[in-house]
């Protein structure tokens, strides 16, 4: 480790503080909240090997693990306000990762007008962890729950499903012939999307304004969706093949169609799940300002249970039900 | 892991939860902040072997880990608000491990009127790891900083230095002639001060009413006064003689007085220092409430640096400035 802790946090991470970070030459940092608001606090971390590659690039590393907490405010419905870091540096860690990781990390934190306010670093004996934890805001008593769907309610998914987990499964069979027959521009783009999920910041108002519940994909969508519905006491029919899919995940399935149940239970989606009440999928609709939303199916209550529905509309059996980081 | 995360946290963690974390079910927290303050936001992480021993008691090592950050909050003068947990947990953690773990913790958050706001639960293929983000409150513009002591001031410490440095010593040198003199109760003491600070909460208002700065001193009395000292362009002379210990540590150094340097130096005393302005030394010393504080010297300009002054009033020199974690 070429530089001490001060001297790696002035170099590195002092550019990036908050004003009220002190140039972290503090213990702590101030923050005044915005009146008539409620903070949102979440925090992911992230552990090399787990969820991400060691060799990931540093920049796509720091950046995945701002945007996974981002993806987590914006399902709640609120706007970032700032970011504490925790890095546990094993000792190989070079002064030119850290600074790639500090770049990466800066020009996210800009990008989402989410500035660090504060953090620790520590030597680890073990692999590279990041924690991070995001601080958001709502106005007072809205933020968005994940369990609270009602029967009725139309059912959103953002973006497109599967991107990150067939990415992740292009790296480990590279030489598979599903893999090899993918073109090039597809196989960079689902790699990228592993590395580097989109949180959907820009849907964050409408979910806050119209939606009864909301959570961000992390575990795969089926499993997620089915957390949503039944810790909501709430079931639905949901039809496979209305799930959006990229086209490059399309590709991919022409090539292998078993890659349907990795796209659909893979982790990593970072997209989000929207429950909207009838009287306002119209505004929901319009507020999403063109960003991709889906509509999937519709909450019933909970006796019919949750069921997947086959192009032949027949129940579909996923043989595992959602991935697990842990 | 005999236990799931979903079942771990709704095992140990669910149950310390705060209202706003909504049973630890939800993505993330709300928390409404008291009107017209700022927020402070603190981190600190611990390794095992780095901060504590992987072997320690679970809830003494909880409790350090929530200690080390309330520290931090008092420091600054503020008043707890709540707090995120992180934990990258081995594979042969058991159930036990962390019931023992969460106990402390409950009992500890309970204790300090410190809710858990949320958090994550990873694995680790490397150490133990465990990441607390504390947020506590302040009046808005009233967080006490670290670099902001001004000539004049009276420098204050509170209780006694040195005793989780010589309690850490005896864990290394427990066959040393000065470790096996000392008397059992003082051995139990100076052990246990090393596994659980007390962070010094019933200082926060006093230091924010009457303070120009404090910080908590985790890396050595002598390293961590220099940095505040030195930040703020500001020097002093400070008498080793008025430096207070503990009658425990006093008995070490009859029978090894070179343990000395190592009080004064060793980190993990999360005791504070404070710099009040003359006018305010009354006021401050009445609120204190009776809790042990120390005036050790004044702030000068810093034209004179930073003078540790030996019984013979001849500047001491330390071999070792302060201890570094990192």
């Amino acid at each position: 480790m070429p530089l001490s802790e001060f001297d790696l946090i002035a170099t590195h991470f002092a550019p990036m503080a908050a004003p009220g970070a002190l140039s972290l030459l503090d213990d702590a940092a101030f923050l005044a909240p915005p009146a008539g608001h409620d903070l949102v606090l979440t925090k992911d971390m992230l552990v090399a090997g787990v969820h991400f590659f060691a060799d990931d690039p540093p920049g796509m590393i720091a950046k995945k693990a701002l945007r996974v907490n981002l993806s987590d405010l914006a399902a709640k419905g609120a706007e970032p306000l700032g970011f504490l870091l925790g890095l546990a540096l094993p000792k190989d860690i070079t002064d030119a990762w850290l600074a790639g990781f500090a770049y990466g990390l800066a020009e996210d934190a800009a990008a989402h007008a989410i500035p660090l306010q504060g953090g620790d670093t520590v030597r680890s004996s073990g692999p590279l962890m990041i924690s991070v934890t995001a601080i958001g805001s709502v106005p007072a008593g809205r933020m968005v729950r994940r369990l609270a769907v009602q029967p009725g309610d139309a059912l959103y998914v953002s973006g497109t499903i599967g991107n990150s987990a067939i990415g992740l499964q292009l790296r480990s069979q590279a030489e598979a012939e599903w893999a090899r027959s993918l073109a090039e521009a597809s196989r960079s783009w689902l790699l990228e999307r592993y590395l580097l999920p989109e949180p959907r910041m820009v849907l964050a108002p409408a979910v806050q304004h119209f939606a009864h519940a909301a959570m961000d994909i992390s575990d795969g969508f089926v499993g997620d969706l089915t957390k949503m519905l039944t810790g909501s006491g709430c079931g639905a029919e949901i039809g496979l093949a209305g799930i959006p899919l990229s086209a490059q995940v399309q590709e991919a399935l022409r090539f292998n169609p078993a890659l349907m149940e990795t796209a659909l239970t893979g982790g990593d989606d970072y997209e989000l799940l929207v429950a909207v009440p009838p009287h306002h999928v119209a505004a929901f609709e319009t507020a999403a300002h063109g960003a991709a939303i889906t509509r999937i199916g519709t909450a019933t209550d909970s006796a019919q249970g949750i069921q997947f529905l086959g192009p032949d509309r027949k129940p579909h059996r996923f043989s595992k039900g959602s991935f697990v980081h842990f």
